[in-house]
């Protein structure tokens, strides 16, 4: 256990760094807060390098904190690390996922994000798709950076729990074809009413951009692409709320 | 049509002043930015008092403008009224929605909402309940402020386009069942998962705090409480996203 007070401390600079998405992939390593998100980090095995904790707050017992570096620090400290108007008393530094291999069967479950932006938006839907059951995520190209600090937060803790790839979207797509998982886009226009295809054991969804849906290249690849109807004025859902009503609609 | 360049014109304050809840239920309008809003906006009649123009956009032609004064601005009046980082070149002063009285029906959609604290979680409940054909909104006590300048913009322009109604939810919930329509709550403990329920033509929905759901007094009061089961290790679904879920599940 060490203890770090001032602000200028080279590890406080360290851990700022973590901010930035360039110096993430340098250090293959991201920045959590609060205690949920650290109690959710810890329950897997060597997920957790440091961990940060004011001095006025206390470890829970229930911690399995063997394999972590300490550091009581101050207040400061820990607001200077913090990407949060109100810190929420601990922070800690894990390691990229390592469980980032799919064990991709046929009745595996697919949820595909093509170039979503909003922290936000990524964050809600790993959340809702590991609540939902789904065991494989894959951020397409221009999605949002799975360690920025606002996706994290929203996962609430979802992101140590599910198999989270960043890679093309165009090669998963084949991989679920070839291994007979039925492939849906999404699309207001040539599509389907989602509620014309039938729930299934297994399946890929691909939801797209908040602006310009799913690109093309890939909606023309995949087997059915989905809309759902809007009964009233909206021109269109939240992507986070659409890949909501979807993902629980198609694993009924 | 008036200009106004300086930052200090009376005029410029009292538009920053609706950035305060207080202030609004003063002067009972509110502040819109960007012109998806304002155009939504205008296409209720009497609703936009004044629309606030940056001298270097231009009015799209299609804007029925007969009943709103017009100023044009300089940018940095724009950027001093605006909430948002990236001021979208018009603003406009709407009175307080009119249509706020609900008629409701043996076959309305309500959704209430019961202490919901987060802004962007009430502005993209109200968006999607619209999408769903919702045709009555219940915001009750402890519900963020419909009129908060995040709610708005999550709405996506639909709160011009559905009653929304700041009452108690109890009178609404007896509302509801002495004309008829079930009142289902959303509860994780007590409660049926929500498939056990057919899809009706009428329901009230009511959804509550992200902390700690519907109060029970409430739950007490409804016919049936629903929960969205969770396949996965989180504890529970984000409301905005759980009322999606819902809503179109009810209303298919």
């Amino acid at each position: 256990m060490k203890r770090i007070d001032s602000v200028k401390n080279p590890k406080v600079k360290q851990w700022k760094k973590l901010h930035k998405k360039k110096e993430r992939e340098i250090a293959k390593t991201f920045l959590i807060e609060g205690f949920h998100l650290v109690e959710e980090a810890l329950k897997v095995d060597g997920l957790v390098e440091e961990i940060i904790i004011s001095e006025n707050e206390n470890i829970p017992a229930n911690w399995k904190i063997d394999n972590a570096t300490w550091y009581i620090v101050s207040d400061d400290v820990l607001k200077a690390i913090s990407e949060t108007e109100t810190p929420q008393g601990v922070s800690a530094v894990c390691q990229f996922q390592s469980n980032n291999e799919s064990m991709l069967t046929k009745s595996s479950k697919v949820l595909m994000l093509d170039n979503v932006q909003d922290p936000g938006n990524v964050g809600t839907m790993i959340r809702t798709a590991e609540a939902a059951g789904i065991d494989t995520i894959v951020l397409g190209d221009g999605t949002a950076d799975l360690y920025n600090g606002k996706v994290v937060r929203a996962t609430q803790g979802a992101i140590f729990h599910v198999p989270i790839i960043r890679e093309n979207l165009q090669t998963w797509i084949e991989k679920c074809k070839e291994i007979g998982i039925p492939v849906y886009g999404t699309a207001l226009e040539n599509g389907m009413p989602y509620t014309d295809v039938k729930p299934t054991t297994s399946f890929a969804l691909l939801v797209g951009n908040e602006g310009q849906g799913v690109a093309k290249e890939y909606l023309s690849k995949t087997d059915k692409n989905l809309y759902i109807p809007i009964y009233g004025k909206s021109e269109s859902l939240n992507v986070g709320i659409a890949a909501g009503i979807l993902m629980y609609y198609l694993r009924t």
